[in-house]
Formats: C-alpha cells, structure tokens, sequence
C-alpha cells in the first residue's frame, strides 16, 4: 500500500538553496529563523503523512453525500483529519498576526500547502477557500465583519467559501442573478439574498461549526454587466454577538440549504455543493466593501487562490511521482543487460520517471519563487521594491496557476502509464490522482482565461516590462550556465528559450496592441504563449538548480541529492525545455486558421 | 443530451479521396463496389448511432456486475445490442468469405469499427477480443479446430478473448506460470490447464453462446522462458460435434470460472475478469499450433489488434470532439467583437475546438492508410507489392497503435477543458471520454513497448528501409504542396519535419546498432522517436487531404466540407507539427540523463 512522504528535503532545497531564505530576512519576519522554518515543515509534513495522506483514498471510494435534511456527510475521519488541522494551529501559519494568525512568510504557508495536497487534495480544497474568505474579508470587509468572522476563519474553526458561479454565469460573471435586496425594515444593516450558486466548493459540511459563504449578488436597480455586481457575506449560522475572545454564540441557521451536490470526476472526498439562497424569506447578507464592486474584491483573492491552485498541482504532482516511482522500484518485469530487474531500470520507463520528477521539482521551485516575491511585495522594505516584486507577480501567478496544473495532470497520467495495466485499475491509487488533478486547470479560472489574463492584461498594461525583467533573470542564468565547464548545454539551451520568449513576445505586443485585431492576437495566442514562458521560466529554475547543485558537489558534498537534481535539470533543460519552444514556431504560424473556420462545418 | 453521429462523410472522403478507394482494385475484391461500401458505411452508422451509441453514458454508470454463481451482468441493453449486431451480420465483414466472412477491404472494416467504438468503445472491445481470435485460430488451428470453432466466432454467436497475463507476467510474458498437462489416457486430443489470468476483456458475459478463450501456458517439462509456452483454445462450454451447419451441441461447462472483475477508471461497460482455469479437474484446452510457439502465434494477431486499438482510439476521440463542439456551439458565455456569443467563437476555445478535430482527422487518415497497406500486403496482385506493403504496414502498425491512442487520451482531456467545469461532472459525458480512452496507450502492448518495437526491432532489422520508402512519399507530398501557390507554407513545415525524422533515424540506426549500447540507446530514443514519427506522418496525410481539398475547390466545388479540410491541414502542419519536431533536439540531447540516475534517491 502506497504511503505520501512530504517532500522535506526538496522543499528546503528550494527555501535554503535556491531562494535562500530571502523571504526571513525581510521586515516582519524578524521571529521567523531558518530553524523555526524546518521545525514547521518537519510538524507540516507528519500531519499531512501520518494523518492526512491515509484518508486520500478511502475519500475518494466513499465521496460525500447529501442528507435528506440537506446535510453533507463528508467521508470517514475527514472531519477529525480537519480538526487536528485546526489544532495544530495550520489554518493562521500564513495569516499576519494583526489578523490573528501567525505570520510566517508565504514561501513557507505555501510549502505546506502542497504537502497537504499532497497528501489529500479533496481535504486541502477546505482551507484552500477559508484562506480566499480571510483575504476578501481583511481587504475589505467592515471592521464588525472582521470582528465577528475573522477571528474563527483564521483559526479555521469556521470555514468559508467562494460563491461565484451560476448555470449561466461561468467565466462570464457578468452574468450573476442572485439578487440582494436591502433591508430597511429590518433590524441591523442587512440584505436579503435569493438566488441559486453551483459548483460550491466544500458549500456544505459538518467539518466546522460556521460556514461563512461570500457570495457574488446583484442589488435591485442595478447597473446590467460587472458593475452591477456586489459581494455579500452570507453565513451558515446568524452570528449575533461578535465573538472575539466570546465562547460563541450562533444564532439560527440563516436560509441557505445544499440542494444538491454533484457526481464529480474526481475530488470526490471535497463536497462540491449547489446551494440555494433564499427560499423562504431570503438569506440574510451582509455588504463587503462597496456595492458594484464585488467582482474587483473578489478579484483581490483571486490572484492569491490561483497561486494556490498550481500549488495544488505541484501537490498532487508529487504525489504522482511517488506513488509511479514506488512501483517501478518494486515491479519485476523483463530484463536489463540480461538481469531480471524492476522497470524502474528499463529506460523508456525511466524516461517517463525522470520526466516526472524534473517537471514536479521545476514547478515547485517556480512556484515557490512566486511566493518569495509575494513576500517581497507585501513586506519590502521600500516601495520600489515591493512594486517590483508585485509586478513579476502579477505575471508569475497566471503561469504557475495554468503551467502547473497542466502539467499536474499530464504527470499524473504518466503516473498510471508507468503501472501498466495495474494503473487502470482504481484499487492501484494512480488513477485517482489523474481524476483528482483533472479538476485543477478548469477551476479558479480556466486555464485559458488565465492566459488571456497573462498574454492581454499582465503583458499589454506594462509593455512587457515586468516579464522582460524575469527574462533578464533568466538570461543572467543561462550565462552563469555557459561560463561553467560541465553546464554549458544547459546554458545554450536556455538562451535559446529566452530567445524564443523574446520573440513571441514582440509578436503578441506587436499585434495585441493593435486598436482592430488586437484582441484577437491577444487570445489567438495566449495559449501557446503561457505554455512558451512556462517552460523557459521553469527552466530558468532547473538551471538555477543545476548551479547550486553543481555549487554542492564543489564545495565537497557527495550527497546523491545533488547529483539527483544536476540530472533533473539536464532533463528539464535539453528534453523538455524544447518541446516548449516550439510554441514560438506555433504563435509564429499567426492566427489565420483560428480565425478561418466555420465550427459548425468542421 | 449529446448523442453521437458517426463521421460518414469524414470516412467516406479518406476512402474516395485521399485513398481512391484503391483497395477495391485489388484482386478478390471484385464484388465490393464504391456504391456497396457507401451502403455498408450509412448501415454501420445507424447501427453505431442509433443502438450502440445511446448506451455509452448508462454502461459507464452501471458498470457490469459479477453474479454469486460467477456469471457477469452486462448493462441494461448491451445483450441486445450485441445482437443487434451478430444479427445485421456486421461480425464478419472483415474476414475472408473462405472462413465465412464477407471479405471486405480492411479499409472497410476499420471504417465500421471506428463507428462502433466511437459509439460505445466498451461494447466494441467484445468483437476486437473475438477478431483475435478469429486471427489466430484462423492461421494456427488444426482443420478440426476450425471447423468447429470458426463458423460461431465468425458469425459473432460465440465470442472471444487473449489470455495472456498473469499477476508476475505482464509486459513480460516469458514469466507465464499458467500449467497445461496433456491427457494421454482421457478421450480426446487436450490438455488441462491449471491456473489464473487477470485482465481478461469480456471474459465472462452471458451476451454469446459460447466463449472462445485463447489461453497462453507452459506444458510440463517445458523450458523456461519464451520457448515454453504453447497456445490453447479453451471454450466456456465445452463442444462434443463440429458445428458448422449444425443447430448447436453445446456439451458440459469446462473448468473455467471468473473469480472477479476489475473496478477501473473507464470502460466499465467492459468486464475485465480474472479467470481461473482448472480449480476441479483442469479445463479442457487444445492445442493452438505448435508446442512452444505459442507467444509466435498470439503475435501473428497482436499485428492487427494493435491496429484495432489505434482505430479505437480515432472512434474516443472523434465522440470527443463531437461532444465538445456540441457544447461549444451551444453555450453561450462572454463576448466577441461586443456581442454576446456561443465560447465555440472565442479564439481560445477555437484553438482546442480546431485542434481536437485537426488531429482526429490526421489519425484517422493515418490509420486508414495503413488499412489500405494491410489490404496490398494481402491481396496485392504481384509478390513484391505485397512485399512492399507488409513491410510499410509494419512500421505504421506501432505508430498507428501508440500515436491514436497518446492522442485520444489529450484530445478527450481537451474535450474535457472546452466543457469547463461541466466537463468535471460526470452526468455531462466528457469526463467518461478521458477515462474511457486512458486504458488504450496501455492494453494490447504499452505504448512504451510500440516505441521499442519500431525504434528496435522494425527499424533496425531493414536498416530503415521501410521507413525511408514512407519519408520519401512525405517529401514527395511537401513537394507537391511546396508547387501549389497558396499551400507553399505547408510545404515548407512538411519538409521540415521530414527533414527531422531522418535525421532522428540516422541517429536511432547508428547508435542502435551498436553491440555494447545499442539496446540501451533503442530504448531511450524510441518514445521521443515514436512521436516524431507520428507527427510526421499524420501531417503528411494532413498534406495529402490539403492537396485534394484544394483541388475539389478548383473543380469548382464550393463546399464547406473542403474549406474546413484546408483549415484543419494548415493548423496540423503549422501548429501541431512543430511541437512533435521538438522530439529531433530531445533525441540529439542523448541519453546520458536517462542512464545517470538512481532511481531510489532522485
């Protein structure tokens, strides 16, 4: 029976060694030392083996289902696998204290992130949406909201959830429907909303005592389209009294039911709920922020929760990885220079193997970069520095979130080809990760509007200056690369990706800005343009790697880590880097065949 | 409700146009007209569309059952559809009117079963199991084997399966431990077999009178390995009287039992059965050919079963595409050009839309291809065209076999993403197609064993000669394109890509050919070269249909149809050529990452 190990020492590889341990030294994080950091993974890592990990395939045989009473009943020992997340303080680690959490850096509030993915990513779905109400709410709720709910969302006693989709309204939130009305006549400041959400992402559950939903709403008299739409706080349970440092005291079940939960592909441990507003008197609300403005406040998480998305990714990525290498290292078949041997020694399974692995250790360690600059532009110490840091973030999020779920799921499909026919069979565990991942480039955006967002929104506002200062980044490495002996592939095979960047670049700026075509361009290219720059940035972080690794072995370190990760990167560098590139032959073809045809003749 | 239409006019232009229908030229097919197989196409569609297909999405959720008494339920409907086709007569139109089929052209044939799988792949599993062993009984099966066997499993009637793995013995099939002792002092010319099977496909149902079980085992006193092993038919029942004309003697149950079905990720129409032989007093078996032959003779068929499974996966992928274009056209979401619109007009769902249905097209004009040289390689008037065919349908059989199935299980992911999270939910149907279709890169040989075997074996016993004989009708198609004004810049891709796939070989033959590493570099080389070799030769074909859309258009014809076919063979050969092009720079990088890791530290 396979068993999750969180990847401890791969994570402080990319905490110690490559990023080394930036995020510490800025203000703030002054009682953040190195060895309090190891101390949180080593902790991090046995909640998410020793009692999370087990859960992930019992969770998914058994999925959740609906009550009678429209209750949720999550799979067996998922609600103490929370609460023991609760106690151990998980939930606040990368809140700010003034909020009530703990305050460590991002880089380190991520790393544990992904192992609890991991581990259980149906699980890790929960305090993935808390984590999105907390920001919502910090940014621009009312101080009595924050008074009252803050408090348990942080401790994760509550939990929250993100209500934006409707049957009609997907990617295109325009189209929300779910009135809220005001209420005058009623006692406190209140709305009264009514209407139907779907695709509630863990809506319902006895996992908490509160759940406290935020909820995209349009007020009467409102303008049609984006502006007409406003953010509402929508609990499961009325809440009196604030209850800061207050026993708790919930009040009646506020008018919110689960009409349905749906019959998933995969994550079938995450109860994914339709909820219903408001049918009897309405399910009372309250405004956060502006009126008008919900889907710019919503949006302020956004970015956040997508970073946590490919985190996720990386998550179950890993997952894959262990789970393909646990087999091959133990299944006899065939022979390797006339020896029996298990596949793990056949190259054409260690081609699949090494390919999982270097593409699992390049996503965490451009993920992770993400989140180290996420530290910069939320605690620098000057301004131009976190506008910066910002910037490259900005444009980061959008490659992590799609390149690394893309990826996750074409990992974990080569996870279950590596079992042969034992990978097609659900009692293997291989399956589940595919089904699992399968869900992780739809939601939060799908991974082309993420695109859209990278190729039209980040690229064009700046000029590309933001992602040109990443490619100077890159271009630094690649010349570190070349000026060392054994390294120097490496160093011309990721030149020539930041030369290819460069130029889809030119194109999409070229013809994006274009006042009649532009938005064509922008979304004819998108796609192959993400997929270019996360490959060349993915690579930049192997051939950072490579030179720590090679720095290691320099230095007299005959650890087979290192030397495990300088083949890592020769892989990600010379075998995977340039099926990427040929994304800029691609954008070069132009966009006359997208643009050309008839989709109900073809 | 999606329902599936088979691709009449998709196939028909394969077989008129770019095949010429060549294949009816060829001695003993005299009788099949262009107008019979019109007829047999639009019969084979009603049947897909109308009986087959509606059952797809309610097999998959009710799955098959095993009974106390080891029998198995089929989903509600499967027995009669399978009747429906026994009845229309639909099991034989393939093989050979000697052995009472209706021998028509392979090209034919594999047209039909792209239909039936595209309709229901787990139902058409059932008749690709029973041409296998038609195959094999028909090559190796004494005289009196075949008279009694080979009329029912012609007909469809009885059924059949490829009993080849066991728990120890996958990929490597020397390692079988299944026992058949021979019974000099029983009545009869049999052996009883002693032992257990797994992942047998439809090894058990109640759909056909009788089950027909081709059992790989090792007599006693065999050697080890390979030479060991000999092949038997083993029936359900057990046969006392030849049955041709024959109203049927069926005698006692043998001693063969399923002890379980699988629970998998997709096709659970399918039952998927262990099967223990010989748990009483041995099942009856009789010998197939000769004594330690018996892996030869199940090769003869793995040939053609390969082609199948690469047809099945055209049938999932073209079902894939229709399904997301249905959606696409149908859901309204965001704007183009201001106005609100169907996604099926988004540039970014356009690119999947387009590039779902570009490759689908090159597969299945692919796969045709190599069915119209299977028809040569048979039927060739003179001994050295036959020659000439065998040797490219060897070549094409793993490309065909692997490349059809890496890409239907991308394309039905694909399709999955267009859905946006109406994709994640199983009622919608998508979510079946990725699951569905993840089995086909790894039954009937993984596609990591394809690669070896063209990269190894088809390769290099004729110094590429076969292959060389394709790249030069691929160049000779880049030249055509290259002389045809506006298709030059097919031309040029086209060119290219052969450039690379010869300069893939000269690597792959030289460096395989050499006696120390030349298996080791087989290996590494052979999936990368695989997929290159895939690329190039479905863009030639893309190439070829370009050509003759072109020139319908200049005839005057001012169909969609052809419109739709240039814009599909520019996306194939502009966009989607260039990423397999990459597999030249992976190949030239070497092998040495591969060969340098431990596989128990990275």
């Amino acid at each position: 029976m396979f068993s999750y190990t969180a990847p401890v020492r791969d994570l402080r590889f990319v905490l110690e060694e490559l990023l080394e341990h930036r995020s510490l030294a800025l203000p703030g994080f002054e009682e953040a030392s190195s060895e309090l950091v190891e101390a949180v993974l080593e902790e991090a890592a046995r909640l998410a083996g020793e009692v999370w990990g087990p859960l992930n395939a019992s969770g998914d045989r058994q999925g959740c289902s609906r009550r009678d009473n429209g209750g949720v009943t999550l799979p067996d020992g998922f609600i103490e696998a929370y609460q023991a997340y609760v106690d151990g303080g998980w939930n606040g680690i990368g809140v700010s204290e003034a909020l009530g959490g703990q305050g460590l850096p991002e880089v380190v509030a991520s790393s544990v992130q992904e192992m609890l993915h991991g581990a259980n990513m149906a699980l890790g779905l929960c305090p993935m949406l808390t984590a999105g109400a907390i920001e919502a709410l910090a940014h621009h709720g009312s101080d009595a909201l924050k008074e009252t709910y803050l408090p348990r969302l942080v401790e994760g006693s509550w939990t929250g959830t993100m209500n934006l989709t409707e049957p009609q309204a997907g990617s295109d939130l325009s189209k929300v429907r779910t009135r809220a009305v005001p209420c005058p006549d009623e006692k406190g400041d209140h709305y009264r909303l009514f209407g139907q959400k779907i695709f509630i992402t863990w809506g319902e559950h006895d996992a908490a005592e509160n759940i406290v939903h935020l909820v995209l709403a349009r007020t009467p008299d409102a303008p049609e389209g984006n502006k007409g739409i406003s953010l509402f706080l929508v609990p499961k349970y009325l809440v009196s009294e604030p209850l800061v440092n207050a026993a708790g005291s919930l009040g009646e079940r506020n008018d919110v039911t689960c009409a349905s939960i749906e019959h998933k592909l995969g994550i079938h441990g995450s109860p994914t709920c339709t909820l219903s507003f408001g049918e009897g008197d309405g399910a009372i609300g309250y405004l956060v922020g502006e009126e008008g403005r919900g889907l710019n406040h919503m949006f302020t998480m956004m970015n956040e929760a997508r970073h946590k998305v490919g985190i996720q990714g990386i998550g179950v990525a890993e997952r894959a990885c262990q789970h393909a290498f646990a087999y091959a290292l133990d299944r006899v078949q065939g022979k390797a220079r006339g020896a029996e041997t298990t596949i793990s020694e056949h190259l054409d399974v260690r081609r699949m193997l090494l390919s999982m692995r270097a593409r699992t250790d390049a996503l965490r360690a451009l993920a992770l970069y993400c989140a180290a600059e996420l530290d910069v532009a939320r605690h620098g110490a000057d301004e131009s520095e976190r506008k910066g840091a910002q910037a490259r973030v900005d444009v980061l999020i959008p490659v992590v979130k799609s390149f690394s779920t893309d990826q996750a799921v074409d990992i974990a499909s080569m996870g279950v080809q590596v079992h042969g026919g034992m990978g097609f069979i659900e009692e293997t565990g291989a399956a589940q990760l595919l089904r699992d991942a399968r869900i992780a480039p739809i939601y939060e955006g799908t991974n082309g509007i993420q695109a859209l967002d990278l190729a039209g929104r980040k690229l064009q506002r700046d000029g590309g200056a933001a992602l040109n200062d990443l490619l100077e980044r890159v271009e630094a490495t690649a010349e570190a690369l070349r000026g060392h002996g054994e390294l120097v592939a490496l160093g011309e095979s990721l030149a020539a990706g930041a030369a290819d960047l460069r130029a889809a670049m030119a194109i999409v700026l070229e013809q994006g800005s274009d006042p009649e075509n532009g938005a064509d361009a922008i979304q004819a290219y998108a796609t192959p343009f993400l997929n270019l720059a996360g490959h060349v940035l993915c690579a930049w972080q192997m051939g950072q790697s490579a030179l720590k690794a090679s720095a290691a072995q320099a230095g007299g370190s005959s650890e087979p880590f290192y030397r495990a990760k300088l083949v890592a990167a020769d892989f990600a560098l010379r075998q995977w880097l340039p099926v990427g590139r040929a994304n800029r032959s691609v954008i070069e073809a132009g966009m006359a065949s997208l643009a050309g045809f008839d989709a109900t003749t073809i």
